[in-house]
């Protein structure tokens, strides 16, 4: 233990982790820059006075998504991975895409659950991995999901009432 | 000439207009998305001193670019459109996908002048269609050229030093 | 044509040109005022939660509108006009004084987008008025509009919701 | 009255006036702190995007009635009186605690209304009191009825809205 | 007199008075307003050296006024009243209506003070009206009256020298 | 395991712990509000200079303590919990109560002391709990924590000292 | 009672109680601004740790004083009076003289107390001159008041603990 | 026009009007930077009360004037052009240079009126000449033009009072 | 020289050079305070435009001698040297004492002057007396001498200009 | 286990485990005050442009690193250990002491790369001990590691580039 | 003596040394404004990454060499010295010429480096030949020599890695 | 004498002088560097209220003693020195070691008051050999002794209290 705790995830005997990690924050560092994409697209189209909360808490977001896609690209530079190009960037938000009518506030309330949706159980993964492998990935990891599980419970307030109504 | 004028771009009659416009305008908004996340990419891939200057270069674009695409996606909005969803989104920058190796500069370089040619000539074409048009988007576009053509000709700079020495 | 260069608008050859855009830019010094006292009664006036929203909007507005004005004034005096007093305005928004319900969204929110529609065809006028006579005035009037054009699609997009309701 | 004036509300002969002011004043600060958790657990428990609106406006007068409670305290500091502990709080919001659907708007806006009622009876109260007596006190407390009068007359005008739809 | 402070100028006890009050404000409401346009009318044609300095004055008071006038607004709504639209709007400023010479700065210095002078004494006027009735409007009423009263000071310390030289 | 990471706390195979950990927060959340009572109350009290630093320690405190509460309240939402009204709120600080002398800088100074403790050791239980389940929840405590032995280490540095002397 | 209304303590029907507060208000000036010397000169002075705490409050007060004293010469100026010059100044405040030990605590608390006892004395007489007579003067010196009787109220703090030990 | 378009004023085939333009930028520059040096001078040569206002408006468009020169150098450069060095300075501002009376106003404000005339018929023939040709720096001189057209204006302004009286 | 060195003005080697300078400091310590009350006073009294801007340079003066009367303070102090208190302070500038007419600008300015120049023979002297003796109060006061020496300059040129017209 | 979680780490039950910390602690103290000495010694030290970057490198991570030091103070502190003197701190960064030649910037980089790795096998060691021991002190030094990772990866990058050309 | 300190440079005694004084900062006054062209000729001309670094010293030195210039200027007028005009400047930074090549680092590091040994020289006279004569200005040029020294040292720096590769 | 004027300091004929000033800059650069370890650590070790004091008087100067020690790392470079490493530092400061007791305030205070004696010394002889030779040194040092005077004062009256309590 005392051998593996001398350069932690960076060490040389951790070299497999560390690429599986580096696999797992690729996947992460797109899923947030296609919601970057989604909430600008949103947040433009959505129209009606209740959609301008909605679209301000989407406007928001995306300097904080963006901001966590630099975390990402950051932290596999720093375990010595390749950041990967556009190329390699696959759109998966499906239920994110604008709905036939700008003033349909479901359809965008429940795409932005799915997609924290996704996110959360991917964070999830990532922090199971990394515990106690390589704290400072879990750690950043950790601060993400909390705005991810935040964002995620707005929202879900948001549609409570939306279908009560 | 007085009926023209009266609702300008957003009238009735300028329907047809409007809509090259609107396409004009989401080709643009998807160039400046790609370039967002190819200088996210590329900054951070970079390694190296010099590379540093050419990394901060781009990381400080980044919000740049990512500004002008929201101004793009309000125009369109602005002009009645639609502004499209990730699933749309088509990679084109292949100049700028992550070289072999971490300290090729000269790759980087080449492919920032590239992504920025690639707007200025499409950011031409939307002046001219606009000019006399649409004298809003008009001026919009005319300020985020400006922009581009700042940029590329520092990457021309760059590049002249790197091919010389 | 060099000969017409030397001064601009400012030379003695454009008295006549200079005099019209002056009337022009009087006119539209009072439509901004008379928007200012329209968006401070409406934004106070207004009850109700969603009328937050919408009241908010013309708050920030009054600001936005003020400035407005004030430019129109400094650029009267530019063109060596004389900025007309108080005596000299007159109320024309008919469709922005207060309703009766002062939870009447909808008589606000229309109210808004007639005086947004009326804004936006006199600058259109001087804009295609001040093309290639007066760059200065013309600048100024184009980033005026751009305001003007995006709060009249707000608008219509509050309007659009809340008709469906 | 020359020696009445001499030290005001502070001198010996104002002794039993004072101490009616600070009992009147320690109600007011559990009145305020009570407020406070009130205002923190509704904005919090609140559901659905016109909430949003409601929990915002919450969230801020947080802070705004500390801030009187502080001022309450150094007050009765001032007046020589001895600010109570906790166990002296007592609870007495009984319109203000968690409804049974957390998108219960109008339980908590009625809440709302009728715990700034009492506390504007109460603020005249003293300030009649204080009146000619203690001229710090009575301006520090007109303050205070301002800010709760404001924000009373915003949620009647919530109320309106919600009961009209 | 127990009685009497329950609810203060908000109780139903106290109507009439409360509408009185709302009459006055609504003067004041239009007399800040038509000062808004008047200074800045007289602040933007002014010429000259001397002129500067009255110019600036009035161009920062602008801001006040207007401030003054949403004040004006907020406590009428606070009181149940409307705030009245732009149709209600009459011009009473003659003596600021603009000089024929724009270097006529005697011209224009009384017409401050003019108008200063009105609004002192329509302002006493509030102040004595609601003096022990409505405590609120009676404090924002006398902060009102002293910028009011510093600002004709300034202006009558100007005209003693202009009318010296 | 797979299984398990996939929503995490918020999954439904986790409803038992997350309850658990509702009821820990929400007493964490009435213990916060406590302390921000306390040291109101005793922050002013305190008289003479060297209560001064105390007192000025306290004030700081106050807003921090506020922010825990916040936080606290938060996570409970976001764990599908319902933050607790002002009537469940029962004070338990018997040792921060006004001492009968106002110079009495033990007592005050040993309240916060046992103040400090209590929340030690709930927090310690609450990241006990959490460890590997809610690592949201853990990673916000033990910050929260860390305030709190930080701020109890420097009153007993207090009275040290003034037992000493 | 209109009539004297109309211009306040401005009219010439008010000269004489004018002229009564302005021989008030150069009294309070020239108080004020031996506060200001007496602090700056007692904060440097004083030697010691706990006179540090001292010391700091004094220094932050030579600030505030300053303020003060620059109100009243306003308030002199608008009300048609001749701020006094310095030859008209006379010490007054003995008890505020340097001390033969610099590290003699007691004898600044007890100079302090002093002074502000003087303050409050000659403020409350003001206070009840311009009751019903001058608003404006009248919320000024009450505003001021508060800060002298905060200040004095912390001092007999201070002295209480320095008496005790 | 398709063909035009692509590459706008920065293609191989506007080399002819690039240069042009760039000689156009040239002399720019230099009226700039004579003017930098001009009103340093002449801010800091002047004596008198009234001549303050004069110089701190000289001041002040110190900063203005060296960021118009610097934008000039920096468009010099995109457009391909080399920057020219001091000893291509040649001073023409002969109306600018200190009179025998550093209390000659009226010199200077004709000084500052012929080199502001002088930058307005230059900036316009830029404006002409790059109309269509080259947006970008269109844009750029008018922004810079409506500085010089507002500077000029004032202190035509501040001439017919000096020549008035 | 070496021995000298050693503690430097503090050494018991200096103490009659260093009690010779605290003397000289007590005198600058009270010249800048009565400029303090003569600037305010002064400040305040003036009336008329021109008289706007003497008046702003002096207010501006207050906080800047203020600041010189401080350190002034704490370098008696660092010095061994006790501050005197307010009963040894003497007024001297009889030529700053309001003048009959509130509109004679000669008369202040002259004062003006004059107080400058005894401030500047002063210091001068207390430069001489320091040099090679005392480098940090010799620093101190020549940073002094240069506000003072470009203050006077100032009112030069307003009196050159007030005696020509 | 419920009796282990009472202090936590601060428990009498955790004594031994607590020393050890703090002795760990106490030797990363030294680490990064050498290291603060290491980075302002170098960063002035490096001539040329490269070195421009690396030494801005490290003069920004100075007050990073003092940080650091501050906050395992602290910590030693809090866990009732001594903060070690200045006579303990014995030199250990060999590989950092200043080059023969000032341009050599391989001996810099490969020192910060040594010093850094030195930092992360210690701080791993340390969150390996702290780990569900004491979470206040792992969270902090996973933070700690985190920079420390970060700045290593980006000296790597610079010598990766140094060594290539 | 006695006499000479009485009004130090500024006394009749002392005509011809201010005089002179005047000469030498007449020079320096040309020296700083033809380096504020020349740094901003350079920075904008030059081409390549490593020249960003030299670059971006340059235009953050445009502002501080502009500064030292008013400086100069300020203190020309002080000493009752008149500010040359523009006609009297002419260029002596030969070496600051733009290159043939813009990629010619070298050429502009010696150019610097000519500049500021220039600058330093010129600086060390003024200081010689202020000492003793007029503390003002000799403080005032001691801290511009400083820049200058520190700056050139810089540029060395960067000159002797450039001339080893 | 002109000869020597023309480099200064930095010129060659100043070589040896050059040498003897970067020795005695050297040593002041640990003596700084060991006063910012010695006061981290006796800043943080201090227990207790009136410790609070001195801690945070300590804490305020580890910013500016650091700073310090960058100035003369600085100069050391300009005067062609080069700066020392870590393994040159030898501790010296045995009067500032951690107290047995760490509510032992005399202990420390002693302690500050002899480093500061030491600095104060030292600092006096190289203002004593640059006086004349190397102006910039000079006046750079002027004003670190200046900061260090005024500590020592403080702290020595810190002492006079606790000796004679």
């Amino acid at each position: 233990m005392e051998a593996r705790a001398r350069q932690g995830i960076l060490g040389d005997d951790m070299k497999n982790e560390r690429e599986q990690i580096v696999e797992m924050l690729k996947k992460a560092y797109f899923m947030e820059l296609e919601t970057v994409i989604s909430y600008i697209t949103n947040s433009v189209n959505l129209d009606g006075i209740r959609a301008r909360e909605v679209a301000e808490s989407l406007e928001k977001d995306v300097q904080e998504e963006l901001g966590h896609a630099q975390q990402f690209a950051n932290r596999i530079k720093e375990l010595y991975g390749v950041v990967p190009g556009s190329e390699q960037f696959a759109a998966e938000q499906s239920y994110l895409q604008p709905p036939d009518q700008q003033t349909d506030l479901v359809h965008v309330i429940k795409g932005v659950i799915a997609a924290e949706t996704g996110a959360i159980e991917h964070y999830n993964a990532i922090i199971e991995f990394t515990d106690e492998r390589d704290p400072v990935t879990n750690d950043m990891v950790i601060a993400i999901l909390a705005d991810e599980e935040g964002h995620r419970r707005l929202f879900e307030g948001f549609l409570r009432e939306v279908e009560t109504v």
